[in-house]
């Protein structure tokens, strides 16, 4: 059932962060040679990067093309944005957190038309304020959707959304940065005209490049919109499609990293295999975590298994950086929380880790609490009220 | 004397190229754990590699700030660009290659106000000219020179370009990609306002990120004018001022192995021992190839150390694709030419290589021209001619 893990060697924490995350040995052992990026035999990594890639898609997966894109995950957003909105078009921006914010603080750079509908901390938005809001605004060409919004861990509901934008005859560009290779988003069932993720988040590899995954039609329409030379989408394609290279130098340890991340991912069983562990992952931490009195920010409905959100317990004693230094020396970094509201904080659920590694994470949280004298783990009354906001 | 080499132990070819090149195995081993970009281990890795990358400068270092970019050099190329030449600025650019004009193009893509000098394949752009120019286009502002063209090998006369850019009272920004590490390029000595390199080149680091050094005052100054959130140096450098961290997700393995090349380039003896290596690296495998009758396209004078280029032979035996499979039989990865007029190639002097190294790689060239037939390598006489344009 489980796969089997290749855990960390040399006596590093596990990451408990969604990306970087902990990657299997053999991942990083294949950055143990040095490739020269001109050669035929990193053309064919290069090659098979992206059929692999793009074969996750599943059924209709021929009308798609995959660009690698060097730099981090929000490089590859920024190119995707840049490329596939049309300069005099226009974008209806879905924010929940701070990746949907991000988007739109690239169109600010980018100088290009957009509205943005800012959701708050969490609050996923629905396909039926979308339909609105594209009825009442012609102008709009776009809309642009965050799959898993990490900042809180909500897995936004991308089928309404995708539903509401093609009936109003829009386009829908997605940021699956965390979501993609672990939960599926298949054209055949989504709707979508490109989607960005990058290489170190579900499919396990090291960071150093993103790539975007997009209709040939949009790739071929996107020469000459970019504003930028390193992140032209259309002249990476191009290029790749010509000579098979990157345009300029590739981080060719980190794609080697990444070929044995997809062949793990594909010996695991795909998407659903991934997914499955994950979520596997989540619903044993989250038990846990919920025994010892954590309360997670969301309901189960929205829960992804990418990342989950808990909120600081009330107790006077809970100080987050104390938590934090705790759970490190115990083998596991986690992460400050990201709302405004209250005080949080967020654990993983993503890279080389299955739930015999998460029960330790539960036992390392109900150990840190007890060296911390905090022996109530309930947040605040404030916290449980800001979570009936969202309905079931 | 020679700085003890730690060379591939996996049977792959050494990288003749200019990056990616031949790295140590020490390097490459520090990718073998996994990092949490937002941990304080990893954020004093980020502060080392800064402060390092600084002391590089010398004295006046205290001046500058460095500030690490994801992505390849070209990224951090552009991401300079953009932040240093205002918007209602004007470049002068100075080419006689392949990055000159990919500057020239950078600029094109910013929409920004440029001159393009374009010297050809490589004859240097000089002091005198930059004056000429720059007293007869008031409107400039900045120019734009590229230290070592990687795509002759050519080492620009910076020292006179910067005299010259500053007579004027305009400023400099340099493509050190290729250099930086290896030649020296002293605040105290060669005027400038930022430079630019990357982590596989010089300091013999993997790909994954480049970096800009820039005076504290421009850095100040760049605030607003980058046209792209990814590449905005000055708010990569404002928050990690700040905080400590990239913006976006670092290559956290890429930057654990380059602490361990920055390590190794302060042990064999920083900037100037580095240069030297390479400099007798160039010296003995350029003294082989002539005595097997190969020509340089440059002139000694004009010979950086970094990468050499020479002409094809004129024998109708000589087949550079056949040269290059030869080669890399025999553990050696050339790099093609980027002659308009003639036919070259390319050997690199830098990574982990020292003089034993390039003996070898003069065997291997003298091999290959006997299996192929070749009993005389000299060029046809249109490339001795093409050179004599090149004053000494
Ligand atoms: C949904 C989403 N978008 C964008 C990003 C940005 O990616 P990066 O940090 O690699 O730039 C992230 C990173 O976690 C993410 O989760
Ligand atoms: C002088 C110079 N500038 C720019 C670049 C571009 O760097 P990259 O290929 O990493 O984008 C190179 C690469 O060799 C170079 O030598």
């Amino acid at each position: 059932m489980t796969a089997p893990l290749d855990p960390p060697k040399l006596g590093e924490p596990y990451l408990l962060t969604p990306g970087p995350l902990t990657t299997s040995y053999a991942v990083k052992e294949a950055m143990l040679r040095d490739w020269g990026s001109w050669d035929d035999d990193f053309r064919a990594m290069t090659r098979e990067l992206r059929t692999r890639l793009l074969a996750m898609l599943g059924e209709g997966a021929g009308d798609f093309d995959c660009v690698p894109m060097q730099g981090s995950g929000t490089f590859a957003v920024e190119a995707m944005l840049a490329s596939f909105i049309p300069r005099d078009g226009k974008a209806l921006v879905l924010a929940n957190g701070a990746y949907g914010k991000r988007s739109a603080q690239t169109m600010e750079y980018l100088g290009r038309d957009f509205v943005l509908v800012d959701k708050g901390d969490y609050l996923p938005p629905r396909g039926d304020e979308v339909a609105k809001i594209l009825a009442e605004d012609p102008a709009i060409t776009h809309v642009v959707a965050i799959h898993c919004e990490t900042s809180s861990g909500i897995l936004n509901p991308i089928e309404e959304i995708s539903q509401a934008t093609y009936a109003a005859g829009r386009k829908l560009l997605i940021d699956s940065m965390s979501a993609f290779g672990a939960i599926e988003l298949k054209p055949s069932e989504i709707r979508y005209e490109a989607l960005v993720s990058s290489a170190n988040k579900c499919i396990e590899g090291v960071p150093g490049f993103g790539f975007v995954i997009a209709r040939k039609a949009e790739l071929e329409a996107a020469k000459g919109r970019s504003h930028s030379l390193s992140l032209d989408v259309h002249a990476q394609w191009a290029n790749m499609a010509k000579t098979g290279q990157w345009r300029f130098t590739p981080p060719t340890h980190v794609v080697a990293a990444f070929l044995v991340a997809l062949k793990a991912h594909e010996a695991e069983g795909g998407v659903a295999a991934r997914g499955a562990r994950y979520a596997r992952n989540r619903d044993v931490m989250v038990a846990g975590m919920r025994e010892l009195g954590f309360e997670t920010l969301l309901n189960d409905r929205w829960l992804s298994p990418i990342i989950v959100t808990f909120f600081c317990p009330a107790h006077e004693s809970f100080v987050f950086d104390r938590f934090y230094a705790l759970m490190k020396d115990k083998g596991f970094i986690t992460y400050p929380g990201k709302l405004t509201v209250v005080d949080s904080f967020r654990v993983g659920c993503i890279g080389q880790m299955d739930e015999h590694v998460m029960r330790k994470v539960v036992e390392a949280a109900a150990a840190s609490l007890k060296e911390m004298g905090v022996d109530d783990a309930r947040p605040p009354a404030i916290a449980l009220e800001e979570r009936a906001k969202l309905a079931a």
